[in-house]
């Protein structure tokens, strides 16, 4: 038997028309590529969005269709997103990070129609514009007086969009219709394609607006420093108007004196960045002596929150800190770390033990570890295994069918981390599975001895990876990027882990490197290290 | 082109999943109709739980079969409500403040096969168990112990439960499938079934997880004093187990020396309940000079917050009232009234006088008024009209088709209620359509003038009914149940009406009562009244 209730589809589109409706005059605040700040409300957003999607279909694009961008957080990226996915078509966030021939190898992959960009990757769009064949026309997000001179025979968004009708039908299409297009970050090969459906991204805003994910609300004023190319700013861009926070965008500046001056200006309530971000920012409050007094709330993720960090927010400045896993296949939160009921009242040093570790899953996202032979693997907090995760807002497979099946029996996936569970649920994500260091058969966490390394007031950054041992197969190297102006022996970076780690997972050697190799979403390229240790021969072997 | 995302169906079972996984030390404390506290924790309801799916499975029942129950909240109603759906039975509370007759008639026209419940109830179900013969099985709550004398054959549940297994599948059907089935209230006529589904409940949890909604988290202690038989006690019973909150069960005991007393020992975060449960709280406190420390929210709403009720908690007692609206066909929340950001600073007089209205939808949640003609009217904060709600939680018919077809062209269900909404989405309802007083043509809102009237400290209940005028058609009547022990003048209350209504709103005469007839959830009968004053000469007229 079926119930009765009504069949109302979940596509995205009704998330802005709530916005519109009830919360029109919450803002959108953004910081251009020129430098000048423009506020548009929920009530403008609406009608810009409609508009590019009368011009999107004036240019023939349709149920199905790929529309890329290669843009900053801003107002008009915003609009671009609703306008393409209201009309069914598919929204593809381009991470203009990554080298110009990976992004157009990405372009071409997507069979995107038509690019929309901001002016800084101009140079990035001519170098390539002869090898994406499939871009039929090229939009610049710039106004009639601030378009740059350019080859592609490219229009200015705002010409683009001026004057078009804001009368076209959205959201005619079942919820499982695809919306958006996001590729991985490449840290562990090519990326791989996550087809988004309007169901699972308006599903994981439903699961991230709840209190203990991000919980923002309508008075909330949210400053995404996440971009919305690095999985849809974690979902910011569609929860933001689905409350009627207000949102701030940081467009092209993420330095700490810029990201500080919208927190300030903005009275900034929550936002969301990984952390190297806030490593900038961190910095440039110490180095002139300011302070927080709006926000309430940080989201870190992306890559593990270094003890630091967390504990520079939430004693020096006593701002909340929430610890997030996820990843592009995820939509991309998966665990979160508010503080489990149990230890909410716990001393300062059990509640940051807690908040290093990776979160727990809100409802609507189940995980799973499991050993080798995938077997389930028990939730005491220490035996670690592959971490699966299964939920609505999760992938089922890969755009084209790369990688083909990636879910198991039960339709979990695999994420690809390796983590420990406790019995509340908190994970703890322990390394990579492609970074696992594997000595004498047992696996040593990767992230566990980088995070005490860079904890070290003389270390900027710090790597482990296994290199190859006669004895044990692999043992830990660690690499160690100096802090500026310092000098750190390998007696002083020992004597930091001495006690911190098992006496077995200490690693073998320290090597010094000028700097340590990030890929395109700030996180160690780990690929590039183990290439350029590939045949370091350590003291013990 | 279909997304490529995880097909995860959106059924009841995962919400209890869920909270075993990740909260499985968190509470219910059930105040048990014998008096004494029981404690378990959501672990213990998930194995409770399965052990009723298993027994109702051995009685035969399974998908689509109804199971009835007449009971107080507690933990065994919750297992019986995880049990059925988790099988895909559906699930049907009975209202047991119904009268005997109207109990049998919606088992019979529900087709119940099996009836649980407490004790209390005994009395009733012994009167109706011959005229109904669908029901094949009665389980009483109780243990060997504690087990009544009945001629039903009756199991006590404890026994009935007892060493079954908990190995038995859940959630084996699709999301749409029915779950649960409540009748309204019968306030202006006869009880109609809404027949929820697996992704209604599920759907309408997220959106009141939302923070500006309910927003509860982990590490709340949350009282519903609201029935769970009075549709699905707002969703509690599924929002506190999908957040892990702790839940507190009042049982059978809903006085207000009962209510501090759970309010108080278990340092309860959030209850909920109708504004009569409150008038009796406070009152206890006043007569005892009682603080509410620990309580932070309050959700009222089933019928409009009185003023003296609000500011008591906000002002006396600093506690958020969260005014409301919903009903049966809408899961059943449909407006919340968090204050909107442009009021979080306002005076306490506006912020008052903003929580008296019902609220702003969330998301999921659409909402337009429109005239008679079935035009959309205008979100002025004046106009009123008929209140239509649209989304994934509103119901598209009436079990059985009670009703005939209740939605509008574009798939709008039609509330009944009468209500203007302002640029915000502020819900305010002014009128049941059926107990509108239309005068001359206009309309005047029974609730505001009933408001007014209980403000006064002489005054206990009120009600505005139209009685036939030759002239106007129809002109208000006040009739008035005065407070104990005192003796108000109909010009004392015509004073207190003075100013803050439109002068045409002034009732024509004010009749008094020792007390008006409340229907089955505690909301005035106004079918009653109309039909002892349908003869009343006007002094007008
Ligand atoms: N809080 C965190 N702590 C540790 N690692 C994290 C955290 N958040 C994310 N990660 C890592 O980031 C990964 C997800 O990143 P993303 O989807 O951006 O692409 P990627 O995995 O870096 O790239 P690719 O899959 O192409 O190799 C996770 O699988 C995990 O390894
Ligand atoms: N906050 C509120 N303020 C005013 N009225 C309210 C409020 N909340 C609910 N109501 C009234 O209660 C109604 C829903 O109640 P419910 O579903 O329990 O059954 P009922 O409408 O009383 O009974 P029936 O539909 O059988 O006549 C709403 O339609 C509305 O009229
Ligand atoms: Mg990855
Ligand atoms: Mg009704």
């Amino acid at each position: 038997m079926k119930g009765l209730m009504q069949d109302w589809q979940l596509t995205t589109n009704k998330i802005l028309e709530h916005a519109k409706r009830v919360n029109p005059t919450r803002e959108i605040v953004t910081r251009r590529v020129e430098g000048n700040i423009e506020r548009i409300t929920y009530g403008d957003l609406f009608d810009m969005s409609k508009q590019v999607s009368t011009a999107l279909k004036d240019e023939g694009i349709g149920l199905g269709d790929r529309v890329a961008t290669l843009g900053w957080n801003s107002e008009r990226h915003m609009a671009s997103w609703y306008g393409a996915m209201g009309i069914g078509a598919v929204l593809h966030t381009v991470n203009p990070r990554l080298h110009p021939e990976q992004i157009a190898w990405i372009i071409n992959h997507a069979e995107d129609k038509v690019l929309i960009f901001d002016k800084t990757f101009l140079p990035i769009v001519e170098q390539i514009k002869d090898t994406i064949p499939t871009v039929k026309s090229f939009v610049i997000y710039a106004g009639a007086d601030t378009m740059p001179e350019n080859t592609l025979g490219a229009v200015p968004f705002d010409i683009w969009i001026d004057g078009r009708s804001t009368n076209v039908r959205w959201g005619d299409f079942p919820e499982d219709t695809a919306c958006g297009l996001c590729y991985t970050s490449g840290t562990t090969g090519d990326p791989k394609g996550v087809l988004y459906s309007h169901r699972s991204n308006v599903l994981h805003t439903m699961i991230t607006m709840q209190r203990d994910a991000i919980g923002m609300g309508a008075n909330d004023v949210v400053l995404p420093v996440v971009p919305m190319f690095h999985a849809n700013a974690w979902g910011l861009t569609f929860s933001c108007p689905a409350t009627g926070a207000n949102m701030v965008m940081p467009g092209a500046q993420m330095d700490g004196a810029s990201i500080y001056e919208l927190l300030d200006t903005e009275k900034v309530t929550i936002t969301a960045a990984v952390p190297t971000v806030w490593l900038m920012l961190l910095t440039h409050l110490q180095q002139n002596d300011l302070k927080l007094p709006h926000l309430q709330k940080v989201i870190i993720g992306g890559s593990a929150v270094p003890e630091k960090i967390l504990r520079a927010f939430e004693e020096d400045y006593e701002v909340d800190v929430v610890h997030a896993w996820g990843m592009t296949e995820t939509s991309p939160l998966g665990t979160l770390g508010t503080l489990p009921p149990h230890m909410v009242n716990a001393d300062i040093d059990t509640r940051m033990a807690q908040k290093l570790k990776q979160g727990r899953p809100p409802f609507g996202v189940e995980l799973k570890i499991v050993d080798d032979e995938h077997n389930d693997l028990a939730w005491d907090g220490e035996t670690s295994g592959r971490l699966l995760v299964r939920g609505p807002g999760i992938a089922a497979a890969y755009f084209k069918g790369a990688g083909g099946n990636v879910l198991d029996a039960e339709g979990y996936f695999d994420t690809g981390d390796v983590a420990n569970m406790d019995e509340y649920g908190t994970m703890q994500i322990t390394d990579r599975a492609k970074d696992v260091i594997k000595s004498g058969g047992e696996w040593i966490s990767s992230i566990d001895i980088e995070n005490i390394a860079v904890g070290h007031p003389k270390v900027a950054n710090a790597a482990a990876i296994g290199v190859y041992h006669p004895k044990w197969d692999e043992r830990p190297l660690l690499i160690i990027q100096p802090a500026e102006g310092e000098n750190p022996t390998k007696e002083e970076i020992f004597a930091a882990l001495e006690g911190k780690i098992a006496k077995w997972w200490t690693p073998d050697d320290i090597a010094f490197v000028d700097s340590i190799p990030l890929g395109a979403t700030g996180k160690i390229n780990k690929l590039a290290l183990r290439d350029t240790f590939k045949d370091y021969k350590l003291p013990t072997a």
